[in-house]
């Protein structure tokens, strides 16, 4: 018994925060940052791995690792290969949607060019490739196999998202799609990737895939949430944002299709205009979105996805200390207000 | 001897043409094409894999698979991912370059938009990687490895490609540098491909690397010097078009380093004008680059990294058959004018 609850106990010390994880993380990426030549090519590579970020996608890589009784060390190739993609889409999203900041900071293409921001991020592309060279032959192939079916697919999520822009007619399921690949299956890669470092069965791969891609779902469409109801103070963005571009998130889509044939009008009407002063237009499409019910709906699917990864966790043989911290973590992800 | 010589006769048989070869990887080609969605962005990367083009590197990947007794079948994934990292980067550098016309039709980024060719590039890079998968995982992570450190290469030469454009005091290592960098290394990984899926030695596959890298230098050398010197009727491109854009190539460095002085500053000054009729200049141009001695060393440069190709092959050890294909193919490379 003794022995036991020592075990325990030793556990739960090794058992780091996703802080702690972080901030190994952020050390290993320092590191392995090339200042080589052609200078070009690699400040720009440099420049927008140390503009900060939340990390939470190779801090996830880590605590996976961890939960599947392996040392997060093993999993920080695998964990920087993943944030350097995320970093490759953020440079080439940026230079699409034409977005002169990124994380309060100029983005590269606006700091340098667009011919640099297109050949950086080609390099990120492929040196994220090469770190899962730092890996044994059959662990290179399945990490190098899931990233490249989950890259493709956030390409096609991106290419849905520029298509939606013109179209007036895209439906729920539609909507649902285009931010599962866009977003959730790299919360889903992430994690799974930890669990493959660790050599964890294919059935705890796959759960573990699905959990991150289910929070992944809800930590998208509370963004969405956030961009219109979130607290001004402490929202970092300016509220309102995707309202002022007229993008239709998941709350325009729900709003549009159960509010009154006036409101609906009335907001299709909104999200034709672009005044120079947004308030009274932002103010407007909120009331529509509260009295449509596309708020509390929202709130509801957001709900939905976070239970779903939670129940599926629940459903993971593993040991409880590592559940409970997943499970504060996904509770604390749709809590947060920033 | 009856048997022996049937032997040497149906290896003969089997020993497939260039032109063979490149019949079979664009039948595999069409064949592999995504007709799927998102429309936008599988229809931009059939337009530009069916575009034609000589499919040089993916005929290379084959034949050398061939040459080391394995069947050409087996290296169409790893030929296939040649040509579509050559057609990505061909689509990201005609942005770049901001050139509206690729052999002969709209560039990606023409016909559609930037956007869409930024995308479409990404897309056909992770494709790349996935066509490894139908390999086992040492091949793949062999592919893989080398494959990555190509397309590194490839990418910081066409950043010291763009940089060099801004200076004046480019000297010719670093001008060779960086053809090998941009055209060279791909020639010769493409080879090597074809060698690794033929579990060729460690040897081979360096010696056969080293071969594809010189005629690549060598066809690379060749393209800028039929670039001004190239015959008008069979040339297919514009001949003088380096000069018009006042590309600094090999002609020019070592023309501008071994003239007169007078000559020398006469080119410079040649080198900063834009007439609008160009056929002077072009002539100009052209008489310090004879009269300075550059053609002829380029010529010769030329038949020097050919010639270190031809060696490499004869130090190998590889049927004759094979060895008089290869040096036949080598120097019709030379010989050409298109």
């Amino acid at each position: 018994m003794y022995c036991r609850e020592k075990s325990i106990l030793a556990k739960k010390y090794h058992m780091l925060s996703l802080d702690d994880l972080r901030e190994h993380f952020v050390t290993h990426l320092l590191t392995s940052i090339n200042k080589g030549e052609p200078k070009n090519l690699y400040e720009p590579i440099s420049y927008i791995l140390t503009l900060g970020g939340k990390r939470l996608r190779p801090a996830l890589t880590l605590m996976t690792c961890e939960l599947f009784d392996s040392s997060y060390v093993k999993a920080l190739n695998a964990a920087l290969a993943v944030e350097l993609f995320h970093n490759f889409s953020l440079i080439h999203d940026d230079i699409m949607d034409n977005a002169p900041l990124r994380r309060g900071k100029s983005t590269v293409h606006e700091k340098w060019d667009i011919n640099t921001g297109i050949l950086s991020g080609d390099a990120m592309l492929i040196l994220a490739y090469q770190l899962f060279e730092n890996y044994e032959p059959e662990t290179f192939q399945n990490l190098a196999k899931l990233f490249s079916k989950t890259a493709i697919e956030v390409c096609e999520g991106q290419q849905y998202d520029i298509d939606f822009e013109d179209r007036n007619n895209v439906t729920i399921e539609e909507y649902l799609h285009m931010i599962n690949y866009k977003t959730a299956v790299l919360v889903g890669a992430a994690m799974q990737m930890g669990a493959i470092v660790a050599n964890a069965s294919g059935k705890s791969q796959n759960a573990i895939y699905e959990f991150g891609r289910n929070l992944g779902m809800a930590f998208q469409l509370q963004d969405d949430f956030l961009d219109v109801f979130g607290d001004p103070k402490s929202f970092g963005k300016q509220v309102g944002g995707d309202i002022i571009s007229n993008k239709k998130t998941y709350l325009y889509l729900i709003a549009k299709n159960e509010s009154t044939p006036a409101d609906s009008k009335e907001l299709e009407h909104l999200y034709s205009i672009e005044p120079k002063n947004p308030t009274d237009k932002i103010e407007a499409v909120k009331r529509i979105f509260i009295k449509s019910g596309a708020r509390d709906k929202t709130k509801t699917q957001i709900k939905q996805y976070t239970e779903k990864a939670i129940q599926l966790l629940n459903e993971m043989e593993l040991n409880e200390n590592g559940k409970d911290q997943l499970t504060v973590f996904a509770n604390n992800l749709i809590a947060r207000d920033v």
